[in-house]
């Protein structure tokens, strides 16, 4: 059964620290909802995408409370979380379940207040994505993670700082005509490579922002969608998700996030297309070198390759394969639990040819959505109505 | 398609204060696998329960956390969250995953670690699944939610506290032949009675403690319990989920659990059977007035008429339909995310012919999981093997 994506609304990505959580998922719920046309009275499901409310907003139960607060108490709810990438399965999941034709409507979101808790705060939740008992006791964090990944790659290939660089580049400059980005001002390559360094070879703007925010989708079945009129609209053609042990020390390679290529195996097997076919895609940059390893895991580089596609434009708005057009986490921001929803967002606007950054007669899309150094990884492939 | 239940499996609940999240996860899911006699190399999906970890263990991301652990890293992961029905949710997203052919094997559990921390922070982690803004905020927390219900209950109807405390007798006696419960002697209704109150009319022994434990279920398609002569287990027939608002203040009727009600008769639509085809259940007795609510809500005797249940011995061992023969999360112990796996695994026990408390000729049993006060519930039926 083809799965269809009938609404897609993110609220404004960046600070909000006049609104709980509850609000900032109603206002993208309601946005998406209005936008599909779909009846409130149809949800019959809702997923949340959530990470850290218990200890930001003291809050668990997400699934309920937005179900609540969204207008259909009634409705079968749950959170999902894994990690960075808990709106992303959440996505699978509601897929999946509209598949097996329980459920004809749901809403799927996902929504994180970060900013206006303090940087350490934040920092020691983020660390829960990781193994707490291996990796955080041992003084390891994100930043620290993902340079560690960062210093292996560059030793390993002929990759320079200046390359992670042209990353941020990128995805500042598509963040300056994204209305819901939380940068919207460029930088230079110097900027990046002066930026206070944060972890080695890491600098600050190497590193997304923290950031509040909201996403949601209404996906709706094919029987429903062509009952409503909707058949020419966005489809999840295909899904994968994988995972990869969740200390990075257990790895056999660094510089590889692998749960990413099993999860894009899956999502292409699925979908029966190919890297070569994917005309726009949005991917977890969480800091650059996440970006580089992205591009490879996916296909759409060798390993080794990856670096070198944003210095040459392969991965610009014009090159071969556009990689985060909405500014990704880097410009846009990243709420955690949002995030996976918030890509589903940004390629159904390319598919339905309404995205401030339109790629000309982009007809298949991805999104690559990575929990934690890479344990966990969700890729979803969407297609344009015909 | 038909879900098997191939394997189930649950730690002994109560106090594990050597013992990690992890350590206890696996324990139960190595159990269940190996009584499947499923290959380790063919899971390709865990999904895991649980509530707290982020507060209590400094953990989140627990479903790559588990998969890891468990020794299937590659698995796709995601923890799934309805607050105290965690497990149940979870059962029944691996289940719709099964029936839409997206895996043929898929482990699903949950696990909690409760008694190790403070009473404070127990109980601050466990009103999360409140309201926060609005009930927590103004100092209700769980006993307190659940004696308004009770109240109510009392109010309304031709019922005592004797009734109330009869739950708890029945419970604990049940318990004391269950080699996994953490309370392991019987209890007086005077012993109830005089329990050191804990909000009116609630005293100490109509609350379930505070708990250690995990549990895990082996779940196969129909053609992957074919190919390896599965064929006679025990099968989920029939699954419902469905919500109320996460405010007790925001219900019309307080001694009423209408989202039980709606998962209910959703489950036993899907499962073509009715109240009285049930031969066994669980439900969710997090206090004593929780399981009389619960047997209203599940058809077995109309609204009212559940208090008298079990000082008539209705919901005995030999009554008409027995209640809790694990003996509930009242003598059992409620590891928040484990509980509703725990449930599948008592009536899976059930109807392999294999529990310690055998219910005779159990064909037919039933699971009732909620979350907060009522903003969850899940049901599962399930049949034996014929």
């Amino acid at each position: 059964m083809t799965v269809t994506v009938a609404g897609a609304a993110s609220t404004n990505f960046g600070k909000h620290p006049e609104s709980s959580a509850r609000e900032l998922f109603v206002d993208a719920a309601t946005e998406a909802l209005s936008e599909s046309e779909c009846a409130l009275s149809d949800i019959e499901s809702v997923y949340v995408g959530n990470f850290m409310g218990a200890l930001t907003d003291d809050q668990g139960h997400m699934g309920a409370l937005m179900a609540d607060y969204v207008g259909v108490p009634e409705a079968a709810s749950s959170t999902v979380e894994s990690a960075c990438a808990s709106s992303g399965a959440a996505v699978r999941q509601a897929t999946q379940a509209i598949e097996a034709g329980v459920y004809d409507v749901a809403l799927v979101g996902g929504v994180e207040i970060m900013f206006s808790k303090g940087i350490e705060e934040i920092t020691d939740a983020l660390a829960n994505a990781a193994d707490n008992e291996y990796e955080n006791e041992a003084g390891l964090t994100f930043p620290g993670i993902y340079a560690l990944m960062a210093q292996e790659y560059l030793s390993e290939f002929d990759a320079t700082r200046e390359d992670l660089a042209a990353v941020s580049v990128k995805n500042r400059d598509n963040g300056v005509s994204n209305p819901i980005s939380q940068f919207q001002e460029a930088v230079s390559i110097d900027e990046v490579l002066e930026s206070r360094p944060i972890a080695s070879p890491l600098g600050m703007k190497d590193c997304c922002p923290i950031t509040d925010g909201a996403s949601a989708v209404v996906l709706v079945s094919s029987s429903y969608a062509e009952a409503n009129g909707l058949d020419a609209a966005v489809t999840v053609a295909g899904s994968g998700q994988a995972g990869d042990t969740i200390a990075l020390q257990d790895r056999g390679e660094l510089a590889r996030t692998r749960a990413a290529e099993r999860a894009a195996n899956r999502a292409y097997d699925d979908a029966g297309v190919g890297p070569g076919d994917i005309d726009v895609c949005e991917v977890h940059d969480c800091f650059t070198i996440a970006e580089i390893l992205a591009i490879e895991s996916l296909g759409f580089f060798d390993r080794g390759e990856g670096a070198a596609a944003a210095v040459d434009g392969e991965t610009a708005l014009d090159g071969r394969i556009p990689v985060n057009t909405s500014g990704g986490l880097i410009a846009k921001g990243h709420p955690v639990g949002a995030t996976g929803a918030a890509q589903i967002v940004e390629i159904t606007k390319q598919l339905e040819g309404r995205h401030p950054n339109q790629v000309d007669g982009a007809e298949i899309g991805l999104t690559h959505n990575v929990g934690g150094s890479g344990a966990s990884a969700v890729v979803h492939i969407l297609e344009a109505g015909r």
